[in-house]
């Protein structure tokens, strides 16, 4: 089935047009974020907690030390939703209202899981260094059993999702329109600046490719 | 007072050297970043939005449609969370699992506020404007009446903080440092491509410095 089911919690009531319920979509802009924003509830209370995480097929993982709490709650089975957002520019229009950013956003309900099994949680640790720098998994040492054992994963299936997204100009009323005022996109991603090796690095090492030629976006 | 309190809520355990209560570092990570993700539950399941904020003192404003469902649940007095996030850089050891992000992250406990105010709606809104281009506000037509009614404005009074940040290398273990292997940090950063002008600007109209000079980071 390509699309998540729309449901009464997912569904993009405000602009549904903008709205997508594409797999495809919706797994590209979880890709490309770098990080993801957890929400859960202690007591009543909301939490919201950024994290790297990584997707493989309908399921995300998330990762932590066994000591951090909000990890701690999440294992629980509580439900949850991860939320993943990239702002790709600004709209500059000739009045205040119709300003806007461009973006796309994902939204997923899911509910947490605990893994335990060494061979899942690898897997999982592997996806997040590798989501966040393709080809580096290989170059480092993997981790021990004890940094496995240090180390939460949690899973969360992605039970329903929705995605949503801004492109393209400013759309300015008719009566504020004046060609002597700029109106416009300011278009922004991310870039890198020159990678600084640690001071325990052979002079004259030259950067890997992987991190050398990194880039995300479209 | 320039410190935050920290509460049961609030208080970062894990790695505590990393977190900060204080107020100006805790602005300062809010102003910078462009969006916030906003928390709050709704019949026991958290929900994550990502929407633009704008702090004014220990305040934030955040605004949407009056359709927006995300803000008509705010709307009633329901505790939140909002948290953002910057990311700094990726930092890249030898092991798998000494890898990390260096990031700044702000979480704000509050709760939701309605504005019904047209003068107060009118300043948050110019904060929101503000917020994401300065300079801009001067240079637009402001909201109209109608246009007032048309946006919610949330107002967070920040109750309760905490800052979390890591930044600087790579750490490596002992056994695992290898002057042959690379390690350090690749900076990230926001920037900006060409702006694109609106089909019904006039050709060869410049760029106006709060776009042409926008920039965002430290």
């Amino acid at each position: 089935m390509s699309e998540y089911q729309s449901t009464e919690r997912t569904r993009v009531r405000r602009k549904p047009s903008r709205g997508s319920y594409d797999r495809e979509v919706i797994h590209a802009i979880l890709d490309e974020a770098l990080i993801c924003h957890v929400g859960f509830s202690v007591d009543g209370q909301p939490y919201v907690i950024p994290t790297i995480h990584t997707r493989v097929g309908d399921r995300l993982y998330l990762h932590g030390s066994t000591r951090n709490r909000a990890f701690n709650e999440l294992s629980e089975g509580s439900p949850c939703c991860v939320t993943v957002s990239l702002v790709d520019g600004i709209v500059l229009a000739r009045s205040a209202t119709q300003h806007s950013l461009n973006y796309r956003s994902a939204m997923i309900i899911g509910s947490a899981r605990r893994v335990t099994g060494p061979d899942e949680k690898t897997a999982a640790l592997r996806g997040v260094v590798e989501h966040i720098v393709p080809g580096r998994w290989d170059e480092v040492r993997g981790p021990s059993a004890d940094e496995l054992d240090e180390t939460q994963v949690i899973a969360v299936d992605i039970e329903e999702a929705s995605g949503k997204a801004r492109a393209g100009r400013a759309i300015d009323k008719r009566d504020d329109v004046d060609p002597e005022k700029w109106a416009g996109i300011l278009p922004l991603e991310i870039s890198t600046a020159e990678p600084i090796p640690g001071e325990d690095v052979q002079r004259d090492l030259p950067v890997p490719p992987h991190v050398a030629d990194w880039r995300r976006g479209q």
